[in-house]
């Protein structure tokens, strides 16, 4: 017996054959989650509604998705708009600098977070004591739907089909052809995506393995290469109050707006995409490709602007609390109470960022180039180095002699002891 | 009386008149050190051995700055070759992915830290017990140079011209004129430059106020914009060894060779130049122009491998440490005992970035395509999705409970208590 | 010419003679802070005003100060009484755990904040141009009165007659017979203390130097050593509301009276002092005797309530902005924004700091032995080892499996590498 | 069919019946371990080795323990005698001023490593292709046993019986009685423990429950209760080098001689022992009892010697450290890479930790009352407040008006706009 081959469930929140009436699916259209919508039915004996989440994905035509779902059998399809609600949580993204291991602004980690408190809601109102995910039992996006969906409603039981099912990819082809379930004619694709308005991230194929270079002209879907993007510069002016975007090229526009819009401009200008390696929650490492053009620009943006309006002190600290942020969103630990505790702390230090930020594309570079804020530390007066400034410059070197003297003393010492001599 | 009219000596390490015969000059060879030569040959009456390291800039004639020296009576003029151990010490830079704020690998400051060593050892060789800078009162590099110099030595004394002889431009070259020091007839540059081989430093005019958008194009001495940079893209392969780069497009090189060579191939392709809103040492915010093109791409090299053969664990704590060392580096404390820690745990840590990287540049663009290391984390056999993998997705689910555990119950708790339900 | 033997004013910040008519002195009724009164109308032809601070502090009597301060000469003489003010900003220091390099819970920082905001809204009142303080050139107070005030009020200047006045304890002496101030009969006492009602701080003779045994039963003032304290152990029962105590042995009473209480009880049982070397601000290090027992009871009290509510990682995050704050506090900087921040982080998490706590006091032990909380984590069906308990240890084995596969993994490449086989 | 009841093996490191000849069981002699020795053979049909590692537990006679195991059937049964090796492990949680969440010096994690080092190299010896532990499925143990046996040698498996075999207290004594495996005639005792030098910890009963008062007259062995410890202080002298302590009172011993004298000192003056509420590592929380007197002693002997050696600068970073050491050591992460570089930093700083150090013992009280050092960074010129001293105090207006400029330009930036008036 070898434990890798049947799967078991040992976890308690994993639902048992029986004891449940009726499953809420997370669905996306694609073969995975139609073949497990029939699946469940049929394996679990049980009524399957289906729920997809509208995070603004360009690629979904949502009435097509809702249609194919219920002549799958589903009991019901809920086609939920969240497109404002998840702009409104990108926008925690932007306070907290959200960045990943080099550029990556947690487009899906915050992805998980939205669908997984909809699909409590959902669940709730259409009675189904279990929730079925597509994701893989290699991933992250398990570990964040199960743990979100359980810490926000601990009755809830999941069912992880894929983890289960022990199907391959053609398995699976069989499987959807065998019961009715339309399956795409073209070659399965070499690159997986997840989409929604704050990212789109690819994997699979040569885009794993960090040995080989990506064909970026053959896996971006948002963005153009910097060869392709146009040949002209673009500005974008953008106006933030307290951390977050209020206005795009000096028009009010609510956030999702402003993302869809800079994702159009970014993407056109080949500026936001990013392929790193990175560290999974399961302790791998793998490549991933993330498109997240409005994400990079809003974040760059806010940066700068942020470091402008803060002590340096402050900017050091941030630091370490967005990296926090970050890792911890990353890591399925969205809703620890060490996240309200730093997201406080971000919000406190985010009322001064307000401003406006001239960024300049231009064939994949994004500048920062110009900054003003009604709370700007930068001092005109004391920063330029005329004769006639404010700047007290008879005093720096007291200030010299004092920010310097543990460490002079300290070299002493060493220098005393090293020498054989005694020390002070 | 007004404090900042009159300069006085208030420092236990400021150089009093009549109490020393020999001074130092750390010299330039431009206007502001040459009439600091002649000024403290009058004003202290001593004589002055001028100093002139070569630390990689590209803009100075060594011969001409020694004749000069000599020519404005000068006892002696010592032109120092440290490229080779400055080349060394950006080494260590690069073992801690270098980055003050956002881009800036800390040229200057480092620059400052070797100038210094040399000066204490060459005061020490021709007698002098003063040692003069031409920095002004307002800046970082005063704190750089008075700091560094007292710790190594503490029985040299230090002379501040600028702070002390309370002279504008205006009469710093009504001052030269007299005396018969050469006066470059060009208008003054509106911009001010420190250059060595990891930095060219810009600040001045426009520079300065964040609010204005800086006219690039008259700014950069190393690097193309993006507009005039080829319409070609370039590959550079580097290969690492314990953090260090040893080859270039595999030719093996010395650290010095190699960075004037990225240098070249950086700035060309417009790579390595940011402008940043930084916080100086004394408080002031003010923004500078630093074209640091090959410390960028070995950085960037470096980070995305050390990146690979890390875990999670090392690479957040790694990103904390780093910024610690830069914010460090940048303020005056190099010296500083807690520096010699941070170093012995980046140095522990890099032990494995061994490695070869592959960038590609454009434009003003630089990814990082490809990666190998024989200490790679990335394990294919892990990473992919194929279903034979040897993952165990069994395990999964039970992770997924006990990683979520302390979340969960977290939630429980406050619902419980929020619902005036007694706590478990 | 020695630069260490005559005061120069360099700061924008010190008063000049002749530019101001009144000036707020920050009035102890002590030897310093009379000759002071006395020196400052002489020497700068200025009227005085006298400032009394009540912080609590146990040894003054505040009507005999001022009658003291008025026949010195004071214009007038304000005893303000900041108790309450000041009980409710020590409030602050239980949610931080304030602990400066172990056990000391800076009580002289925080009166330094008070007596600063008090002294700038007093100056404002009573038309004082100028503030003077009796603290040494040494110290750490100079540095945060000077700082608080002028950030507080960059009008007003600032006189430190101490740095100025060049006396010596005999020329003080003398001073004060020659112009009729009091000079107690006493010997000088070899500690010199200060004062408030979260810590009585002592220093000088053999407190200072770290390789002698300080004679504590001659340097505590408000404490019994534990060889004098009570044979009998004392239970004292603390409630707290989010982050504050309440409650002191099921009595209702004001954060003053709790502080008040607690110093008895405390100090009675030998409970809350420390003596320790600690780095100035300025770079120094000097040993010092913190006497805090109330402090200390709360501060123990609370930290222990707190880790009981919080998860892992707010406990591990915690501990690092506490000892942030700390630093901070300790360091003069209780005003940098950085700190609104910090304290946004710890407000945040202290809303659910609420309970009882019982704590045991016996001859210098202070056990925390018991703890309730209605938002305890504390889940007694999940901790106990019963067979029927709810925790599902079937998932621990998976759990086991991803948690350590970073570790095991890079164990594995380091081995691969060493045996000089290709790595994965 | 539920989850929690039936134990199922997903863990790929997990042993399958009839897949190995021969297990080595980590064995103690006690109920459990005992229970299990006859319990394997029977359940896997397979020889069982017996391990038992010395650390230095008190209340074990090891060759009572070998003759139990070998009349249970065990192939053979190693004594291994751990104590030198295990008292140099401990050396570096002294450098580490190893303390989780308050005064818990990580006996028991460190303890585990050092068995599954020696495990891994007897099974290598024995030919023993698994291991088998006698950790419940519910604690930290099996975690570290399992991780760090898994991470040493990949190929080895583990069996965990109390996982597996279902059985209460009350079955495993039918189990025992039935098998002839002698069971002690006492009653249960109401709290379990887990002894080494280093530490005795105790869980169980009272001690679990936060809200319970726990009884330690009844829970302590190693340590008297300060009402019971002796009415006279007594004074210990530690010599350091290198952060290592090397002689006591005098004596130069070796590390294990330290540590058993002064747990014998410690223990009779009632110092260092602990209760607190821990966060595991499966995310409960639990009220242990620790019994580490010379960890304790060392420690605090260590960290105010470190802290009188050391800069402010190392002195806030190193308490960062600290922790994030302690949460790793305890979290079952000791061999991941970053406690390698962790450790490197903790090494260096180390370097100059040498030095005498003299502790007071009274009743509970551990007091650090004097230390001596050559590298001491206390120097009484700079610090005493006497008049001559060699501090510049000149240098203190300049110093406070730099160190004051970014949090005074800060407060006048807020004040600007909030008064409406247009910023700086």
């Amino acid at each position: 017996m070898n434990q890798s081959t049947a799967y078991q469930k040992v976890a308690s929140h994993e639902a048992q054959k029986g004891t449940f009436d009726r499953c809420l699916l997370l669905y996306s259209g694609g073969l995975d989650t139609s073949v497990m919508l029939k699946w469940i039915q049929d394996e679990y004996g049980c009524e399957v509604v289906a729920l997809t989440v509208n995070l603004g994905q360009r690629a979904d035509n949502m009435e097509a998705i809702r249609e194919k779902a219920l002549k799958l059998g589903a009991k019901d399809c809920i086609v939920y708009d969240a497109r404002a609600e998840f702009a409104e949580l990108c926008m925690e993204a932007v306070k907290a600098n959200a960045d990943y291991q080099g550029g990556y602004a947690l487009g899906c980690p915050l992805g998980r977070v939205m669908i997984s408190q909809i699909a409590v809601k959902i669940a709730a109102e259409y009675g189904c004591e279990v929730i079925a995910h597509g994701c893989t039992g290699k991933g992250n996006d398990q570990v964040r739907f199960e743990g979100y969906i359980t810490t926000l409603n601990p009755q809830v039981k999941i069912i992880a089909p894929v983890r289960e099912w022990a199907m391959g990819r053609d398995e699976e082809i069989e499987y959807a052809l065998k019961h009715g379930i339309p399956v795409e004619q073209t070659q399965k694709a070499p690159y997986s995506y997840d989409e929604n308005m704050w990212a789109n991230t690819g994997e699979g194929g040569e885009i794993e393995d960090p040995r080989l270079i990506p064909p970026l002209e053959n896996i971006l879907k948002w963005c153009n290469t910097p060869k392709n993007a146009p040949d002209e510069e673009e500005l974008v002016v953008l106006e933030f109050e307290e951390g977050k975007p209020v206005a795009l090229n000096y028009q009010t526009l609510p956030p999702a707006e402003i993302i869809q819009a800079l994702n159009a401009i970014g993407g056109k200008n080949a500026v936001g995409y990013f392929h790193l390696i990175e560290d999974r929650i399961v302790g791998l490492k793998v490549r991933g490709v993330y498109e997240n053009p409005a994400a990079h620009l809003l974040i760059q943006a806010h940066k700068n602007l942020e470091q402008l309006v803060s002590t340096r002190e402050e900017n050091e600290l941030k630091t370490f609390l967005d990296t926090k942020w970050a890792y911890l969103c990353y890591g399925a630990k969205y809703f620890e109470p060490v996240m309200d505790n730093i997201r406080a702390f971000q919000d406190k230090q985010n009322e001064k960022v307000s401003g406006k930020v001239t960024l300049r594309l231009y064939k994949g570079n994004c500048e920062v180039v110009a900054l003003d804020s009604p709370y700007s530390l930068f001092d005109e007066h004391l920063a330029t180095f005329n004769k006639s400034a404010d700047f007290n410059q008879n005093a720096s070197a007291g200030f010299i002699e004092l920010w310097n003297l543990p460490q002079k003393t300290a070299h002493q010492v060493k220098r005393g002891k090293l020498a054989g001599v005694s020390a002070p």
